[in-house]
This record gives C-alpha cells, structure tokens and sequence, in this order.
C-alpha cells in the first residue's frame, strides 16, 4: 500500500465534498443553477478577499488574473514600481515588460522580504508613478511581505497598490480594504482547496476608476465585461463550470470556518513546521517566513534533488523544490488549504526521516516532537 | 424521478470515466505523471486537429484561444478580412477592434453561410490582408462553413486562415493542414467531452513563422512559451490539471473511435434530428446545417421562451435557445460530442412533445419515426 500526500504550494489538496460537487453532471452555465453558484462563490470571495468590492472570477491559471490587472489599470508607458524578490515578483515586470510600460525594479534578494523605504525611495525619485506591484506570500522563497505598509505608502504617493496573493489567499492574513490594496490577485488552487483554472481579480474603488482610462488593449481579460455579467450573476465566456461547483463548496466551507479562524490556524500550522525544522538543525530560507509555505535552507553537503525524489519515491511526499538558482538548494513545504495540525506534523514527520536517509544527522523524533509542543500550545 | 438531459453547444456531457479521472487526488502538475497526461494529449490532440503542428494547451475558455490566435499572429494596425455570420464570428471582429486591427467585415446574414466569393471580392479589393477570420460552425445559428475552399483563397492571397472551431472540432469534418488552415482554435466542452477550462491553439507552418514577427502585447497568451514548454511535456503556467485528466480520458476515447468515425457519427446523429425536424413540419434555421448542432426556426406564433422553460421543467431537457435578435425565435440542439443515436432520438421526442404541449399542431410519433429511420438506414 502506498499512500501520496501532496505539500506542494499549489495545486494542494481537494477536500472530497468538493471533489464529489464537482463529478455532478455538467449543467448549463447560463442557467440559474449555474447562476447560484457565481453569485455564491463571489459574495464568499469578497469576505475571503477581505474587501467590499466585486471579485471578478476569472477561467484561467493566476498568472492570467496578474495579467488582467495590468491591462486593465494601465495604459503603455506608464510607469511603475515592480518589487522583484523571487520568480513572481519577477512575473510582474515581466508582464509590465511585454505592456511597454517604464519599469522601476526594485531588486530584493531571494529570501529577503522588500523594506518598505526601499519602496518609499523609488515612489519619493520617481513623482509620476501609477502603480507599484508587490507579492503577499513570495512562493518561490516562501517569503512574506508586509503589505499594510506598502498601501500606505502608494496611497501617500497617489500610486495603485496591486498584489498578487496567489499562493497565500485564505492563508496568510490579507485585508484588501484595510490594507488600502487597491487590486488583489489570486486563484482557486491554492488556500481555496479548489483544482487549478479559476483566478481572481478584485478592483477596489480607486482601481475602478483608473481602469476606466487604461488603455493598454485587452479582451479576454477585460474587467469590465467580467463585472457586467457578474451583475446578472453569471460570466463573460463560458466558465470552468465544474470547478466552480467545488469553489462553492470549498468556499462554503471556509466561511463556516471564519477567515480569522482561517489565518490562525495557518499560523499554528506554519510554527509548528518550523519549529520542527529548527529542531533538526536547519533553518528557514527566508527571513521572514509566510504561514503559506515553509521554505528550507538544505546544508551544501545535501543533494537537495535526491531528498526530493526521496520524499516521493519512499514516504509518498510530495514536497516542491527550489525555482531557478535555488534548484536543489532549498525544499518548499506548503502547509495550506485543506491542511490541518496532523497534516503539518506528517510533513516534518517525513521531512525528519527523509534527511535521515540521505545521511543527515538528525536525532529522529525531535522534529515531529518540537512541531506536536507547537501544535499543542 | 426526473432525469435532466444536456444538448446545449457546449458545455456538452462528459462520460463517466473522465468524471472518473478528475475525481482523482489532484497530482502536482510538474511531476511525472502530469508530464505524460500532458504529452498524451498534446499527441491526441494532433489527431482531432487533423495537423502534424503541435496544439497549444491553454487554460481558458475558447474565447482565450481566439484571442491568443490574434496576439500571436499579428500587429497594430494589421489588415485583417472577418467573416460575421453571427455571435461568434463577430467576437473574431470585437478582439480585431480591441487590438487595433484594420479590419474589413465581411457582414452575413445570420442563417447564412458566407459565400466564397465574397470573401475572394475582398481579398482581390485589399491587396495587403495579412489574414482572414472565420467560423466552422457558427455555434449562434448552427450554420457550417466552407473552411476547405476559404483555405484556397487564402493560400493564393498569401492571407492567412484562422478558423474558429470551437463547437465543431470532433463533430463536424475539420481537417487543418489538408484544408490549408493556418490556426485553429477550440476548447474542451464541446466536441471534446471534457467540462470547460481547457482551449487549444494549432500554428501551422506559415502561422508560426508570421508569430516570430507579431508584434501585439502578450503575456499569458504567448504561443512561444506554450512550445518551449510543451517540448518539455508540460506548460508555462499551472494548468487546469483535473481537467486534463478528464480530456486525456476523453481523448483515448476518441483515438480508440477514430476520426472519420466520429465524423461519421455526428453526420448521422444530426441527418436523423433534421429529418425529426422536418417531420413536425419546421425547419431548420441555416440554409447550410451543421451536424454540430441543429437550429429549428420557430413560427411566429409560438413562444419559444415559453417552450425552452417547459422542455427543462416538463422533460428535462436542456435545449438552447437563440442569441441576440434570435431569442425566442430559435431553439438549438446540440448532438455533440458523447452522443449516440438514442441520445439524438430521445432529443427529437422531446421537440416533439414540448410543441404539442405549446398547442403547435404536430402528429406525435411522426418526428421520432423519421428520425429513426434516419438512424437506422
């Protein structure tokens, strides 16, 4: 018998009633079946999103809602603030690259979260900034971002502050309104327990009214249509129908939850795997870690593949390695979504017992030890 | 006991042993396993398309296909030929004008097919077309188009050919390289079996070489990225994984068939609807059908709304009904995709009843002997 656990920072888990909604027989999505559930899942998303603002549903992977809020929010030369610190920071500018908008980069090294006066600095040198683009929860490094102070200083700047909370939505804590984010991003396969093919695009106010005049072309991915079918409850284009059938399972079961109740126990279960990690001597790759993921600094000595391939092969783990130079060189543990205390102690239990095959002096028992006194208090 | 039955042109029935496979643990999209569902479709694929070229994996509906096609293949201010013959070929037009193209409408009746020589007058008329727009089915009106002989035109004009295929791919007869169509585009809920999230995108040889030169704004939809990934078995941005289970099931089904049996199958399944059409004394809405789906001219004096509510509530059956000016005025039937000879049978019953139920004068058991009888010789 050989049983796989999935950990990594998407695709993650599907709960099996939203996995039993979505093997119903497919419906018509104009009709009003189909119509209850877009009205659903985008009221859930709202609260999920933290903002009174319309969330737009879009079919399509993240990258494609990170790409709706260019073109809808900016026209070509426009100038931004791209914060870099991993390959999603990086997917911003590389978006804003193939719009021609004028690109500030803000290069953070992997692992380190963005200062806030760095961006300060740019935003003071640069008058004429419309947006500054920055990553909640950086998946590549598991680095988290501190967003509340960013949305101070675009708003200070008169600049849209655009995040994109892909992996760490339902999560990590993000409060769109509060936090004065004026476009948020994510999508369903991530803390929203949903198959990939759903994204999500919500505009706050200020954002709306800059997309009125943004005139970089679009159509697929143009905010407006999605809000004037939104309010006769349905979508542009046919939608990934099944998908929202387990959305608004997934969804229903988080609002029973409560995003507070949400955040904490990401948070638990975010300690508690590092507490494990530091108990068999490793550290965390970034300074400071997210409660989406927990990202592992591996000794040089440790061919960081070979433990991957481990992992699955052996004890059915499916962990994530590191994207670009951090190939081999760190382990990505996600820890979100469907994921509960046991599923957090089960990872470092074969994190622990993984190290130890390849060699790696770890007093077996300690990790899984350290993470349970965590879990517990 | 009710039982519902769908024949809307997409989203189409899925068979149970896709269901099946989507219900599976969802599996990290770059691992093995997803490598070879990836690889196995891309090569299936191939087949449906009747192409040697490789088909672009997308996650979107199949307008993001149609968009993709235009980004990829052209600039600002490119000369572009669309054929609108309804809803859909006047989407190729809404996504030339977002874009900035220079586009010379070819306007058709909606019913109609276009005529080849229109869109010759027009190629003659502007010496610099660097491509023409048009639509296999015209999933608005069920009308078939004459792909094959455009394609001639084109090649001789040195235009290229982009065919929207979107409802009749693995329906009606579509064979792109033989028929000189340089991209085609369609999606997974239709022909294809699968729900809606997954689009495709064929570039033939011309098409890929014009794509090095297009300079249109692209990211999400960039063909180049969707290659060097799929070389590699896999695809640029997290693909709507379960449901690529669910085609790769879908998809050995259809190999195991074979192409000109599927063909084969929906000419005989869409001869015995017309002739069940014809037996209640209507008739069809095109002037040429498809065997995708069959539009039914309503009379006048029938309600058509009223007749699309009775048919869902009294029998269970899930027709569409017209777009646009059409409201009311027609009602489609799709038999595509998993649909068999009673599945087309059962549909003719269904019309049958509904009308005589609305008080149109119809002799019960006429439509389904005709239609039967179609099937049966």
């Amino acid at each position: 018998m050989k049983k796989s656990r999935l950990y990594t920072p998407g695709p993650t888990p599907v709960p099996p009633q939203a996995t039993l909604a979505m093997a119903q027989p497919i419906d018509y999505h104009r009709g009003e079946a189909a119509s209850a559930v877009v009205r659903r899942c985008a009221d859930a998303l709202k609260t999920v999103f933290q903002t009174s603002s319309e969330v737009a549903i879009l079919t399509s992977s993240g990258t494609g809602a990170m790409e709706a809020a260019v073109v809808n929010l900016l026209s070509a030369g426009d100038k931004v603030v791209v914060v870099e610190s991993g390959k999603f920071g990086e997917r911003w500018g590389e978006i804003a690259d193939a719009y021609a908008l004028d690109v500030v980069r803000i290069a953070v090294e992997w692992g380190e979260s963005v200062g806030p006066a760095a961006v300060e600095r740019e935003l003071n040198r640069h008058a004429d900034v419309r947006a500054v683009f920055a990553t909640l929860c950086e998946t590549s490094t598991g680095a988290l971002h501190d967003i509340r102070a960013l949305g101070e200083l675009a708003r200070c700047a008169d600049a849209l502050l655009v995040v994109d909370a892909v992996s760490a939505l339902g999560a990590d804590e993000m409060r769109m309104d509060e936090w004065a984010v004026d476009a948020l991003v994510s999508c369903s396969q991530k803390g929203l327990m949903t198959p990939p093919g759903l994204a999500f695009l919500a505009l706050g106010p200020r954002a709306v009214e800059a997309s009125s005049s943004a005139a970089l072309p679009k159509f697929y991915f143009d905010y407006g249509k999605y809000m004037a079918n939104l309010a006769k409850d349905t979508t542009p284009y046919t939608p990934a129908i099944s998908l929202l059938y387990g959305l608004d399972v997934a969804l229903d079961s988080m609002m029973g939850e409560g995003i507070d109740a949400i955040y904490a126990r990401h948070a638990r279960i975010g300690r508690a795997t590092r507490e494990g990690v530091k108990a068999t001597g490793l550290s965390m790759f970034p300074r400071v870690p997210a409660n989406t993921l927990t990202s592992v600094r591996l000794p040089d000595t440790l061919d960081g593949k070979a433990l991957l391939r481990d992992l699955r092969a052996t004890h059915g783990m499916v962990f994530a390695g590191g994207q670009a130079h951090l190939a081999g060189r760190i382990v990505r543990i996600a820890h979100l979504g469907w994921m509960d205390d046991y599923d957090a102690l089960v990872a470092v239990a074969a994190l622990e017992r993984g190290l130890a095959g390849m060699g790696y002096p770890v007093a077996i028992g300690s990790a899984v030890q350290a993470a349970q006194v965590a879990l517990a208090t």
